[in-house]
């Protein structure tokens, strides 16, 4: 059963068909990311990059228990962040921040977003200097492209903000000026983690990399 | 399997008929909390709420072990915390507070009572105080009707007593008198956290986000 | 399928015949203990108490994974600790705590035996005073005839050793001379926790307690 | 489903078959270390010794979901770390070390690499004495042969790098000079636990004893 109050449509929407195993595989990160405790409470959100330039995407429904996603509860969005129809659910307030890294110039296939204690932590202890780097950690070279543990990889942290759009407008500035600042992914303080990578596969183990390594500096900070 | 070594009577009760979709939310609340490490030991105690003004509610019974809850665990109870009819389980000792709580002006439709390590650490860290105050986390945003960040909220801490019906005089006195300083939840010190929410899926999500945020804050303060 | 590398006879055993039950309800403390982590590396050992006085119980089987138990993996033995026939699994080296504590004045239906982190960190931190007292926290009243959180419990801390038909008699010593000492379970120095109750549901009970209490105690430490 | 962006071949590759039970057996260690959270990223690799004189051994292949792994995602290696057949998947990057592992003088049935946040800590604390020993814990005795609490077991730590041939050799060598060194496992600096057995599931259970011992020894120091 679903805790969802929100009736639910069975009949999955025109817009999301054919493309059934992209939004199971969000289903299953959602599962796996709320049993580890960093999707509860209905935060984070999840997307599917189908076309990058111009953005065309499916990204997880406002409102929604991630541990207990359905198909139905997700959007197609265009490069404006607009349902490409209307009918379907109301897309995650942080919509903008999808489309915006959907097109950054490398291939993007998902974008996850988590919100863990350790992440947030770490976004707070480390917003003064508005990020911090890791090296050393054979756990990076899970990162798509890093071949040594010697590699040095900056996590930047932008402020949180309900003002959207104007945080995708910084994130955008940032990849497009320093884009080595930016590679793999940022932290919102207080807020959480955005990552992503060419598949939902890449993008979901840098989820799990990602928050194996701020576990790791978490606890040598004595949180 | 049970573990309970009480017969379960398969026959749903007469009193809980009809209401078989809100126990099985509850009874899926409870699995949940369970494997959280927030239910263990019997301890919790979950209700959905039928009707307000006279209170009319579902409430678990008590003793049982909320990581299998069974439909026929619960009790049908009045505005007086009685059982409307005999022949149902003992209800928790704690029906009373869920009395109060469904009393509250605004909507309520579900009660529920999780006893974690980090509320058991918080309500004893900031008993002197007699409460602590949540701010400036993205999480506070999934609590009902908060659209910033920037929201402050109080958690009152109560002391733990056995004498439920007082407590639960004490809970009612506040939220008539000053109602923004118990508007989402409270803790008992010692014992765990109360939230509440207009349905099962509203107030699970507000036990998940007291229960992370908790963490956080548990964590920061080096436990 | 199971991990262990030894033939599982598919006929369960005769003395074990008419308890399949109660040998389920292990199995499944088993599944759920090794999730929580308390019952991990093959440690750990559980019984049933059939009789008391002489003790027959069924107890685990030595070296088995307490996550996958099979009911061929249990054994039944009498009150010298010895197998009531031959052909069983080779029983726990504990077996003769298990036969002492069936032994207790009060019923005895089910002793569980776990190994977790924060029993073995609590076990070594008050080893010098040779145990410590849990007072003032609400999930006491989850043990057998605690009506109030301002009980105090005292859990006494054993030496550990090979020996433990000497360790039985040392716990046999103090019930039997301060049974308030070891009312409802006790530590073996870096070892783990004993804990029993009338059935197994009660001892299940009482293992979430103190586990829970052990990580409360554990973190106000600082571990 | 598979989160694999790879195409799984359904046919088991012939130099697989008939060892369908040892692949499930390693599936299944995976399944739980990455629900544990000490195999996740696609890190870790495990394999099964089918012959020690000459090596003759089947591994994990490269970058795939310890979580979900599939029979297809093994390969067959001989002394040289070499495929025994083309067409198989790429084989982990650090098959040397189980080539060298699996050529001790003992029987090794199986080699399990892990790597979690509690090992990763203690293998940077530990560093620059290259290793440390752990002593008076009961869960010693998990560990194949040793049969009291009292025993030392050497954790030795060695230097992480890119370049596994001459970390195997390193491996070898003190295994050879000194065996009491490096009986049961090691760590690679900010990498992870090697650990060995008999058989998988005497490996599995070394496995589950030293991430116990070592979250208890990182408790003890703080992390």
């Amino acid at each position: 059963m679903s805790f969802s109050s929100k009736p639910i449509r069975k009949e999955l929407h025109h817009e999301l068909k054919g493309h059934e195993a992209l939004i199971d595989s969000l289903c299953e990160c959602g599962r796996l990311f709320h049993t580890r405790g960093w999707s509860v409470g209905t935060s984070s959100n999840y997307s599917v990059v189908l076309g990058q330039h111009p953005v065309d995407l499916i990204v997880t429904g406002s409102g929604f228990d991630k541990g207990q996603l359905q198909p139905n509860q997700f959007v197609r969005v265009n490069e404006f962040g607009k349902p490409t129809t209307p009918e379907q659910p109301k897309s995650s307030a942080e919509t903008m921040l999808h489309v915006v890294l959907a097109q950054r110039s490398e291939p993007v296939g998902s974008i996850l977003h988590t919100h863990s204690v350790w992440g947030t932590l770490l976004s707070q202890h480390f917003y003064e200097q508005r990020g911090f780097s890791i090296t050393d950690f054979e756990m990076l070279k899970g990162l798509e492209g890093i071949k040594t543990h010697e590699s040095e990889v900056w996590i930047p942290i932008f402020d949180n903000t309900q003002d959207i759009p104007v945080l995708a407008e910084q994130v955008k500035a940032i990849y497009q000026t320093s884009p080595e600042k930016i590679r793999y992914g940022f932290l919102i303080r207080q807020h959480g983690l955005y990552t992503w990578g060419h598949d939902v596969f890449a993008a979901r183990r840098h989820i799990e990399i990602f928050e194996f390594l701020f576990e790791c500096l978490g606890r040598k900070l004595g949180y």
